[in-house]
């Protein structure tokens, strides 16, 4: 990777996710932001939608520029799938913040998001763009023909970096995710629901018969464990209950495991000091986080608790669900997937209170 | 009873729980507020401390007056185990809102509440006072010596009667409950960590280590299950935790249960069905409730639900933390130890949005 | 009046203003709710669109009985004109929320509303329904042949409060009500700039060419000063500005006002002591008033201030703006249209914290 | 100036503001945090009391290093006023966010915060750290030999930033200036009234009898009139009344002004452009500014606008009270101060939703 400037396009760039890339990027090191793409929104300012960030000075427009070297996309499902295909021709390296290239298997489009998957010959190829997991599938894009990053979903990537310890050490079992979401994770399109009078002052589980992140975190969970998480030699389907709650931003991921033997505290902090020790985004914390200490910035804070007395294990891992949980672990991949140092553009700290 | 004015009191009255048995109380048909009491305050008007209660015009006083049918006590533990005895040989019936009477066992006292009870003898004599559960057992204190209502914690109501069903079906096993509040269920009193700039736009679990509201829970449960809770014969130890929310008020009680065998969710519907068809203040609801929708009310709103996937039973409760997890669930208890319509003062419907 | 139960109906009843009427008349001793219309909704229980109000059992029709003494409506402007006139000929009382009878000048229609008015008439025999100033207008409609209840508006309920006694002794001048609102008085409608992650932890003012309550307020204002208001002998046009605060429900009306002449403090403790004394639902507060101190009752609380070092006068109104500043201001004039106790069913204590 | 690094205390680090100055100074480009101060916590890392600033590594000690070329100081009134003299006589540079050294005249410090200035002679040396009006003068700072640096209230910049203008027009008359503040701008300790069961939900006004920011308001702003900002030559005192906001960040300053003589919407956007037209951080507004909108940046965003209607002059103005309001406008004044780009380490772009 020479040290030139990485001309980037961003398409969905007036919904939130969109918003946050635009933030990020525009202050990136090394990207550039040469496009901003919104349907039906040609030459608009970014300032009509997204007021905070009149000071970029950027415009919409329908088409992005021909020279490219990246494009993200923050799309509703399905639309990626049509379009990253004609951008990985070109030679473009597309990051999809939507679902579209995360799962591994094409039935799980049918079943969790009621399509069929046009391009499932692509799905082997994109890359599940947690960098914690796969920071080296990422790094052999720049040698790859098709460059995919699949980011993913804001809950799995709390439910997976929370677990994924103990998956590796086949510490998973009968897991109970209860997870607690800010609003803006429901997107930016109005719903009644989703009012100001509805949310506030109030809390509320949702999706209870199936959240389609559920899909995401079973296949990495599965692939860590090698088949032997469970006393069964599978992967018992976890139980995830999302819950919305009267803030903007944030997820709390609280995990609830009963490891299939027993374990000590000494060996579950080992495990998680020696899984993120090195990672500059994974913090670890000695009381139960709150969501409030990473406001803004691409942390990922986890604490991970023996219950003694009931002999569960309990970890609670938080991040901005806009940022780690999106546009800011989409950065972090193409950082990675563009040789650069893995915290360029993503050095902000958190804002509290 | 015969049909006159019943004179209550109140001790602790500048508090939360305290405010909601002033604003219920002195709208209450047939009781009559003739005494508040709170440390240092004497002959302070109630709009000092309570001021959206200036209507009311009552006023704190260093003294209850002498003839008293009943007392509410809102205060910190151990504060009421000291004057209970002293009230309850004096002929009133006292109904205490924290949890000096609430544990059968007096070693739970020290375990969970660091205090040696000073009279253990009333423990078997109070009441848990979930009109629910123990509603003859209250209708009884009509004729007893000593007259005392435990009224229930505001975690432990909602969880308990979530659970309650399935627990007289010999249905729990491997009970989690994941537990959402607003702040005022933590008190008045100032706490750096409950100002308005830490807990707004954010969301954090607490009492990891095990919150005290377990041992009534788990009291409770156990009781109705008549030792068959689990495989073992006995209640495994329920994984409770507890989450702070950036509301003021509502508890969202979700409760994750793997049940011995297989259930039906005709099977789940049936049961509640029956347990719940005439409670005048638990609703069934067909979709996950918000707690919004109980707010200011006495009512505990409920669903129930089969997850096909996992196999597991999922039970979402709701209620107000200061109605029916305190002021109105106390006052519904006092009503049927009284013999009064059960609903007497807390017909108020919710206040939405 | 005999003493029978009045037969009202609602029409707009899945708006936020109509939910608070079925939440208070529900539960009126003397109103009994017979029928609730909403358009395209025939048959729906209410709880489908009012979910805490499951408990009333209540359900939507297309047509309400013929049999009834009131009809409260609930409906954007333009639409209870059309409707009012039918409601009126059949002998009903027509209560209006919304502004279509609030003005007495038909020029104002298409000035401040966008329409010509259908039935100029009927606008001098509509009775302005805030009873602290039209009490007796009020009490009159039950001989009159037409008769027209037209509430006011929320702000200018607050405002017209607040100032009255200052109008009525010629001391208002130079008037700034800087209005402060949550988010349920733009109604119930899903909009983007409603949605919860823009609201939230935000304040802006809106409206800022002229709010629609201006009309009113001065024209209110107007009246009680007998044209000499300000020097020039006529009210100098007021100015209004309104602030979206993010919270539900609350307005906070601050009035900065110049007064033409030097006034004391005790002088504008007696103003207000003499026109509010009586007054059931009119509070002081010797401190600056919140609005949570009022959540969910009809109470209208004020603080009335002179700066000795700028010579202003400050004001301060407080009130729900779905109870005192619609449904309950609403019923309180109809109490006093239909000879009931005028607190009939607006007794409740306000909801705090 | 030497290309070198500048190194930076802070005293008052675990406060808001010095929470702010730490994740502002920590990410600057020139400057160096070479010592956190904060009483009584000597070796604490920050993140036992700012856990967001955990990556910073950083800690606590009683003493700040010998070698120091500038100190920020964020404590209580009257506290700097003691320390600043050392600091300076020692050749440091101080830039206190208190307001010790905002007020030229010593005997406003007895009116308005209660204490006799001890150094009164320092006060006319002190740079009221405003770069938008007092750039030379800050600029002058680096050949002084007693460098302090007064940076203004968060209230005082909002309104002086929003009214300049006009002041320097002689427009300025009848003033109001109506404040909205988030709950961040009364500091960190814990107290009732911040409680967030007290706060939420909720709006009032306090500190009606005069708050103390009025004081450099209006220094400021007769400073830029010349003493004809009002017909009888002298500005008239500024009706200034706050209010507390349930959010967390954020100050709306709503400007009411009568001009003295007619202007027109051009006079008035010409005078705005004219004065903030190369401002690196001021921006104007087409439409009422969103205090979200400014969130976690050190933009100050205005809307101006003449109603046709009362021939009133509105003016908005929205900033983050802990960055622009506090420690981003010292960063920005050090930075002028110290000869660096006025915008270095606070190029960030503001966070929303």
């Amino acid at each position: 990777m020479v040290d030139r400037e990485i001309r980037v396009g961003i398409i969905g760039a007036t919904g939130y996710g969109g918003g946050e890339l635009v933030r990020l990027l525009s202050r990136h090191p090394r990207a550039k932001v040469v496009g901003l793409q919104s349907r039906g929104r040609d030459g608009e300012p970014i300032a009509a939608s997204q007021p905070h960030l009149a000071a970029t000075g950027l415009a919409i427009a329908d088409d992005l520029p021909d020279r490219l070297d990246a494009v993200f996309l923050g799309l509703p499902h399905g639309v990626a799938a049509e379009l990253v295909p004609g951008l990985v021709e070109r030679g473009v390296t597309a990051i999809d913040l939507g679902p579209d290239f995360r799962l591994h298997d094409p039935a799980d489009y049918p079943r969790w998001y009621g399509f069929e998957h046009p391009r499932a010959d692509l799905l082997e190829r994109a890359v599940y763009g947690l960098p914690e997991l796969h920071r080296s599938e990422l790094a052999a894009l720049r040698d790859a023909s098709v460059r995919i990053v699949a980011s993913p979903g804001c809950y799995a990537t709390a439910a997976i970096l929370a677990l994924a310890p103990l998956a590796r050490a086949g510490l998973l079992d009968d897991v109970v995710i209860d997870a607690k979401s800010g609003v803006s994770g429901a997107g930016r399109e109005a719903k009644p629901e989703l009012q100001f009078s509805e949310v506030n002052e109030s809390v509320r589980a949702y999706a209870v018969g199936g959240h389609r992140h559920v899909a995401e975190i079973e296949q990495e969970l599965l692939a860590l464990g090698g088949g032997s998480l469970a006393p069964g030699g599978s992967l018992a389907p976890v139980d995830f209950v999302p819950h919305l709650i009267p803030m903007t931003r944030g997820i709390l991921a609280t995990c609830h495991i009963r490891p299939p033997r027993e374990v000590s505290q000494a060996e579950l902090d080992e495990l998680y000091a020696e899984a993120y020790g090195g990672e500059p985004f994974v913090e670890s914390s000695t009381v139960p986080p709150a969501t409030k200490h990473v406001l803004g910035s691409n942390a990922f804070r986890f604490h991970v608790r023996l219950d003694a007395r009931t002999g569960r294990v309990l970890v609670l891992g938080v991040l901005d669900n806009l940022v780690k949980g999106a546009a800011g672990q989409a950065i972090q991949a193409f950082n990675v997937a563009f040789g650069l140092p893995e915290t360029a553009g993503l050095e902000q700290l958190p804002l509290a209170p």
